[in-house]
């Protein structure tokens, strides 16, 4: 097999797993360029959580191969004037609603130019108000993984797109003011905090993490150094903090929500 | 990669994702072909539902390549003496239980002929009472995807097969009896009624449509046109009619199950 | 296309759906090796369940291509000292963590060396301590598919590897003590019980089994056999007996959880 010209597709969508709609972009994908490899990143974001989804993606897009195309529907406003683009990077291909879901993955790989999606010759003859995944972005992605050479057949080129920023970090000299942006399977529970800006604020001080209530203290490096149900903050394979417990789950033990509050403070030790 | 005689095979199933039977499907079809694709549409049917499986699999047949093989298991009947056939149309193979779960798309897309699969030479060695998706749907669905020319190899053909219908709607002059057959993730309400009978009827007058006691009598055509927790009709990207609400779940709102009866009246403006 | 040289990866974890673990994986492994088909066994592993895991694995591999790699993750001791390793078996090749989950599988498809994961060559530039399936797994995973001819590259060989067994049966002279090992998405619960022992201990004997309270005596051949809301036992599609109910759920029926005991009784007729 030479897939010289052939760039995989990934798929990284709310559209969850018990339901025909990731399995009705492959078809349309599989119709157009039947070669193409397709890789579901996951349909597990919440629905219409363009935070959590946009943190996905930054958090995963470069284990990808270069040339990969990420069709990314977190999509509240289909059917509205929201646009539709693709964002070109230095390595990659970002296609999605003009919404900013694509856009931290694309700011931090370099944006070299963004398409507003209007050529109709791309996509479905028949074009629905709620599924543009379907109708639009999956039959653009296969023909861009077919090898399309110039995207501005796609479309009209645009100055910018739509920017959406993680929640901000409150920043005080002795605190900061947090933010919670996912919660796993294993119930780790992701700040908006990367670990290299723990490790710049806290420095080798003692500090304390409340969150709902409950202070957390410890910092680990393996989930194997916590105690049994003890909880603890980790670099979590993102690279942002995590509030985990060994072998248990942190987020039913602190009943924590999306976007809930954490302060993290230096203690007189 | 040529594929010229390498057909996708599609699943669509009552598995579910937390278990190992999907995955076992396709290492099978990897044994015997290793080169086909096969393509999850979804393994989200609710246990045994063929109403679900039979809708999901007419709304999306047709995003498949022609050619495309359907292996459809929803099979309460698994080990009894229902038949396991392949129906032939112009365009598709539908491989299954002969229990109706294939019959609303076979028959739109057009029955060429019917096979009873018979021929043990194209099952795995050994036939359990219990998975006959693994023993004999997957491997036959194989030989299929690499080319099997002529279908009449793997049984007897039949006459009919066992047709399964949509609940009827019950037609009176100002109102229809409507059916929920559907619930996607989102929370969107899917009824037995097309957009095209829904205009049919309605015209440009005033309607209603009362389920669990509450009124919705607003349609629009795209979900931003909603009011905020405004319950509303739309038709839906499968051609039927949906009850939604913006960015929120309307199957949770009207704590609505599937086959849960509806009203559709015309009332005087 | 000639797969000749590029060997399958097969995909069992605990990773769950709702996130981009497996999809993350899936990337690594294209960027190394493009052509690789990657078949996703299940993610839906309970969190760090050794037993289901084993379980599962050694029910289902054999349905998988020769020269199939399993890359197998449930991995409470990550970024412990417990070691990563490749066992090479008579057919396959089983990747993942050195805590037994390989174990059973590898054992009956008989081992012929193992190796310790060492060389670091083989992993992702950049270790975590809380992802070795993305840093180390999947990468190894990539380069054996590729056609890695001399696994000794990899790492120093082992004499043995951690072993786990399934719950023993507790024998006596006309009981089993017996342990629930599986519950899958219909219901149907897997005792840690074999058919062929099953019917080596029962015979033409009458039996009871009792679990939770609840006493079942007969053993069908099909679901369908079963009355409506009948428990009864029977042989599932992993030759190990499970209880079940015909077009219903058991283990709700039962609230049975994994690992619970049942007693298998021989009875006076």
């Amino acid at each position: 097999m030479r897939n010289s010209g052939i760039r995989p597709i990934v798929l990284l969508t709310d559209f969850g797993q018990q339901d025909i709609f990731a399995g009705v972009l492959k078809g349309v994908i599989a119709s157009i360029s039947p070669e193409s490899k397709v890789i579901d990143l996951t349909h597990g974001v919440l629905p219409q959580d363009l935070l959590q989804g946009s943190f996905l993606l930054a958090a995963s897009y470069s284990y990808f191969p270069k040339g990969s195309i990420f069709c990314v529907i977190v999509d509240p406003g289909v059917g509205s004037d929201r646009k539709g683009i693709c964002i070109e990077t230095r390595d990659y291909f970002f296609l999605g609603p003009d919404n900013g879901v694509l856009w931290n993955a694309a700011s931090i790989n370099k944006i070299k130019r963004i398409i507003h999606l209007t050529n109709t010759d791309y996509f479905l003859d028949s074009i629905s108000t709620t599924f543009h995944a379907r109708d639009i972005f999956a039959p653009v992605a296969a023909y861009i993984s077919k090898g399309l050479e110039d995207l501005s057949i796609l479309g009209k080129p645009l100055k910018k797109c739509v920017e959406y920023r993680f929640p901000k970090i409150d920043r005080h000299d002795y605190s900061l003011g947090l933010t919670v942006i996912h919660m796993d399977r294993f119930g780790n529970v992701t700040l908006n905090l990367s670990e290299k800006e723990f490790e710049g604020f806290v420095k080798n001080q003692q500090f304390c993490l409340t969150i709902n209530g409950v202070r957390i203290k410890k910092r680990y490096h393996t989930y194997s150094q916590g105690e049994k149900s003890e909880l603890f903050l980790i670099g979590g394979s993102s690279s942002y903090m995590e509030i985990s417990i060994k072998n248990a789950n942190a987020a039913k033990r602190l009943s924590v929500k999306s976007r809930q509050k954490a302060v993290l403070e230096i203690i007189d030790s």
